[in-house]
């Protein structure tokens, strides 16, 4: 595993000269620099899991204990794109969400010499994917599918994201918008499809495989993925500050989060009454005041349930799967987020 | 024209009406009427030249008196995605220099409801470029060779952005930076790219032409958005506000423009000196000033000769061109450019 992320950094240190070489821009070095400094701050500090799952993936797609090394090379480089992917939007979405830190350290555009530049870094970010795309697998048969898939993804992110921000825009503060239904809309498309989706996607397409062929594939991982934001949902309430390294705060910004969902779906009119006047507020004393119903509602019973039926959902689903190899793939996912605590 | 105009604005319309049923999405009244007020504040409110220009050049390059439907269809899409791509830039320039109006009515950013939203509005419409192109083009032999074109263009006008940022950074305010070559290459990448080159080689890809074959269209049409931008500097500060439609800023901005570039060149140490007091700053006498040196120097005059001599030069290399189509292409740009007074 040390060994899988140190290989995976190395192609980092590759991809990233490529870009600060492409000829199709003028170098000086200024602009270097910055480009560099850039992709330094923003792009590897995260977990890298969604990158290195394209590897595992084609692993257990092909069915064979070792890949060659230009398999290792090229499904890195797609891993690469999708944390590259990533760091568009958690550039933009910081700048959006007038957020302080990001991995421990201030946002991109906090940066004193940085700051409204940010907004043409996170369009040099998303402009780099199709640069490490071409030089790559220009003469590959799906290198036409890729480009689609990465497009079709980032349509999709962004219409997640608009949602969100639209539902939670200042003045529309109104909690019986928060439905279920919405709640799902938003997880699916701002983190289902690139996160859990695309990853597998790209293995699959590296392993010869046509995406029309595998809706079912795409399905799963959506579900997997809407699962995987209800815990962190829950998680930013219940989970332990210590172990998941930050502070939870969807209560006082308003989110729509899974909990606040259920809580009003289960409140009675006194209950709503009460979530009504304390959620969405910064004052200690009514975010308690939201986590004292929390309890009173059993949530955390709620989502105990919720987890146990939506991983036999999965399962059956996975199970039914024609491939074991498919099912592999799957099941590995499932794996890594099953009773997370972090 | 007013003919082109209006059967071009239909297409918008059918354009929009697509996006606005992209089954990749699931819509909710909410999110299609967001999204549809965007586009009608942000997309057609331009000259469209740019994308009209798409339409003109491939009935020049296929010599017909009139294209097919079809034909006039497909360059019609090509000609509003690039609208899209300028789009998608306004939005999000105007955020960055933290603008107030843009074509006559306040920056979509500054309306109250929008925001920082605008940022991931911006996202939107650069992703709606693809899905145009994929809906109408998929099946076309050069449909990888546009989505490379436009994924070549964008990243080139993001790097022209990112100098154009980079170098009037707070705190770097050193005029001697300001030189002849480093405004060529902002101008060439920031604008030139997609403003001159891009509709000309939509063209030249629905006309069945291989682009690595015009090498030379690409070099004339850079030069000829160069000649476009020197002459956007000159009428910043000499041209009459009522035509041109706005009152210029580069002074009190500190633009890397033109003129500044070629007065610094110009400058004895005194007039250096005088330069460096009053350049980029807001009070009218400073900027009254850096006018009057201007006049000094005879910068009208200076750029009447540039403005000859690039015209010679462009004239040339456009007869040096083997095919009179092309050629005609190239002199119909030109000659909507040559000594414009707004």
């Amino acid at each position: 595993m040390a060994d899988l992320k140190s290989m995976f950094m190395k192609v980092y240190d590759t991809l990233k000269k490529d870009l600060l070489e492409d000829p199709a821009f003028e170098w000086s070095p200024d602009s270097s620099q910055w480009v560099e400094k850039m992709l330094d701050y923003t792009v590897p500090g995260g977990k890298l899991n969604r990158g290195l799952s394209v590897v595992d993936s084609l692993k257990l797609l092909k069915e064979e204990e070792d890949l060659t090394e230009d398999e290792i090379f090229l499904s890195s480089t797609l891993g690469w794109c999708i944390e590259w992917l990533q760091a568009y939007f958690l550039v933009l979405d910081d700048i959006m969400d007038a957020s302080h830190t990001r991995r421990g350290q201030p946002c991109w555009f906090r940066l004193p010499k940085v700051g409204m530049i940010a907004v043409n870094d996170g369009i040099l970010l998303r402009n780099h994917i199709p640069r490490m795309l071409k030089k790559h697998f220009r003469n590959k048969d799906y290198y036409v599918d890729l480009l689609d898939l990465f497009n079709e993804v980032e349509f999709q992110t962004a219409h997640g994201q608009m949602i969100d921000l639209i539902t939670t825009l200042e003045g529309e503060k109104d909690l019986s918008k928060y439905t279920e239904s919405l709640h799902r809309r938003i997880v699916q498309y701002k983190t289902a499809y690139y996160s859990f989706y695309l990853p597998v996607a790209c293995a699959l397409l590296m392993a010869g495989e046509k995406l029309e062929n595998h809706i079912e594939v795409q399905n799963i991982l959506v579900e997997m993925g809407t699962y995987f934001q209800v815990q962190d949902d829950y998680l930013d309430c219940f989970g332990d500050p210590e172990t998941i390294g930050k502070i939870g705060t969807d209560i006082e910004d308003f989110k729509c989060s899974w909990l606040v969902v259920k809580a009003f779906q289960l409140s009675n009119e006194e209950q709503k009454k009460l979530l009504l006047e304390n959620y969405g507020k910064a004052d200690p004393g009514n975010v308690a005041k939201v986590k004292a119903l929390y309890h009173e509602l059993n949530l955390q019973g709620v989502f105990e349930e919720y987890e146990s039926k939506s991983y036999e959902k999965i399962i059956t689903s996975i199970e039914a799967h024609p491939s074991k190899a498919v099912q592999a793939v799957l099941k590995s996912f499932l794996g890594k987020i099953y009773k997370r605590q972090k």
